[in-house]
């Protein structure tokens, strides 16, 4: 079926309106009618070259929910009519043996990203800035009720991309969690730590953005512009989630751990970050990096989020402001996650 | 009491007899006639000056194990008689949160190393090379029988060193452990996680000492210097201990981790390192840190060694052959740790 969508025509250029082919319903897959598509970070790298050459023309969004519309034969999981969400993969090997402990994203025969990446039949997938998408049914998530549906969709990446390290790293009642960076990770950070039990603080460069810190869920809301802030928080924290991609000084956030403290990188920045072995063995320090998560991982992060009433701070905009909309996302100036509205594609 | 001992004289200067003061006992010490001093790398850094000025003369010996001949009026947990030993500290505050959580090792007020340090009294501490120690009761700990004593001093030092990271990130069965480099502390790490059931991996630069790691324990080696072995042993591992001080490629050796697997370094070399963080959130992998052990945990690194009749490779030495000692172990000419036998220091 051929169906709208928004493409990058080639690296760097603008979005715009064009069709696509969606491959027909297999007996594993799901034809889900997409309502919004939420936008990543990545996506703007990935259509600006920033990651290397890409099969263009590119439809990103990898923030994915919609209603199902159709249901292939041999499906039992997944109804007509059921809201669902598809995250930042579509498909693995599903036989080695991180796809059998349940860490697709680290299938040890590449995991088929949601777009511009090559399907198992050799296609080219593309992503979420459309009406439709054919999903392979075993990487559809279920979106509970509960959850605003666009406030639903940006969970599917940057909910999972920190709800993974802080489950997996133990953030609950008694632990102080300190969250680098408040944009469209971190805020997902904050909410989610504070819904786990934890005691959490705002490591941001200004304290611009104190107030909705606080609002969403942190007790404490730091500069790291400020020299004292690293004195005053020497050895503070269990678990540092640091959503920024740029290079940091890894010392320095290590000196925040307690003893058996993780610093945990969600994004990396190309080129090689330096550190002080001697700053992980005093105090038994981890410094660890974490992608996305699991399935049966996400679909445990939307019922955590459905029952905690947890949702993104999205601001919905209709898809010809897409390019504004990624402007604004370099500039940090959106709180916290644009969406797109996919009726605006029709 | 004035007690026979090897000092160092001062920076780089050959070790020579002397006699230091020990203490009058305390209500809360013990006094120890030491039958044997292990000689730890660590010793040869600090009375060379490569860890900074130190307070000379100074008596190196962090591996210190002997008989109880005193004990202090307030002392209830050791009788004389008692084979002990001691490790790397004499002391700690007590009372801040890693005390309190059996890490005295990363004291916030500062442990007082077994040599060289200052002492919560002011004075300056000397190590194992001596015929006699006083020390606070509460960082002896007991040899239990079916340890061979010149045998069961390394493990004060080196023991515990591998023995606290191999516990920390769950070497057992089912597990894979690579341990990085058959020295000192290499062979205690072989010897130890074999005995907690993990399948283990030598990663040495030769194939030279083959034949011991696997008699020690291993089930593979492997010579770093074969570019191959990288590719070959690519995800194998769920944890590696880097017992190699000097500088390595993270980046290579993190690719041979599994999915959440740990690369921990239980020392550090003084230049920084550098590492590509995706090498950390591919496969949300850690890099780690790990220095010595707690008191509690020492014990239980004995009981353990004891209960699975494991002891160092040791060759026993007079004192009068420590400097010759230093010159082999710097050339790792040792098989694989040198033990001084006190009784010639008479």
């Amino acid at each position: 079926m051929r169906v709208n969508a928004y493409a990058a025509p080639a690296a760097g250029r603008p979005l715009a309106p064009t069709t696509i082919e969606r491959r027909a319903v297999g007996p594993n897959d799901v034809l889900i009618e997409i309502e919004y598509a939420g936008i990543c970070h990545s996506d703007i790298h990935t259509v600006n070259g920033d990651w290397g050459p890409q099969p263009f023309p590119v439809v990103p969004g990898r923030e994915i929910v919609g209603v199902i519309a159709e249901v292939g034969s041999d499906v039992t999981g997944h109804r007509v009519g059921d809201r669902v969400g598809v995250g930042c993969m579509v498909n693995s090997c599903g036989e080695c043996a991180n796809c059998r402990s349940g860490n697709e994203q680290f299938c040890l025969n590449g995991m088929v990203p949601t777009y511009a990446g090559t399907d198992r039949d050799g296609s080219t997938t593309q992503g979420g800035y459309s009406t439709h998408v054919v999903v392979d049914a075993g990487f559809v998530l279920r979106v509970p009720d509960g959850i605003d549906p666009a406030a639903a969709a940006p969970l599917l990446c940057a909910g999972i991309t920190t709800y993974s390290p802080l489950r997996r790293w133990g953030a609950g009642p008694g632990k102080q969690v300190a969250v680098v960076g408040l944009g469209g990770l971190g805020h997902m950070a904050v909410k989610l730590a504070a819904a786990m039990g934890a005691e959490v603080t705002v490591l941001s460069q200004s304290l611009k953005k104190q107030e909705d810190g606080l609002r969403l869920g942190a007790t404490d809301y730091r500069a790291t512009s400020d020299p004292d802030t690293f004195a005053q928080l020497a050895a503070r924290f269990d678990l540092i989630i640091n959503t920024v991609s740029a290079p940091i000084d890894v010392d320095a956030y290590l000196s925040l751990l307690a003893v058996d403290g993780t610093l945990v990188n969600v994004g990396a920045p190309a080129e090689p970050l330096s550190l002080h072995v001697m700053s992980l063995v005093g105090g038994r320090r981890n410094y660890a990096g974490s992608m996305i998560g699991g399935i049966a991982e996400t679909q445990e992060m939307l019922d955590f989020c459905a029952a905690h009433r947890i949702g993104a701070e999205v601001e919905i905009i209709a898809a010809d402001r897409v390019n504004e909309a990624y402007e604004r996302v370099l500039a940090s100036d959106v709180r916290y996650r644009f969406v797109i509205d996919a009726a605006t594609l029709q």
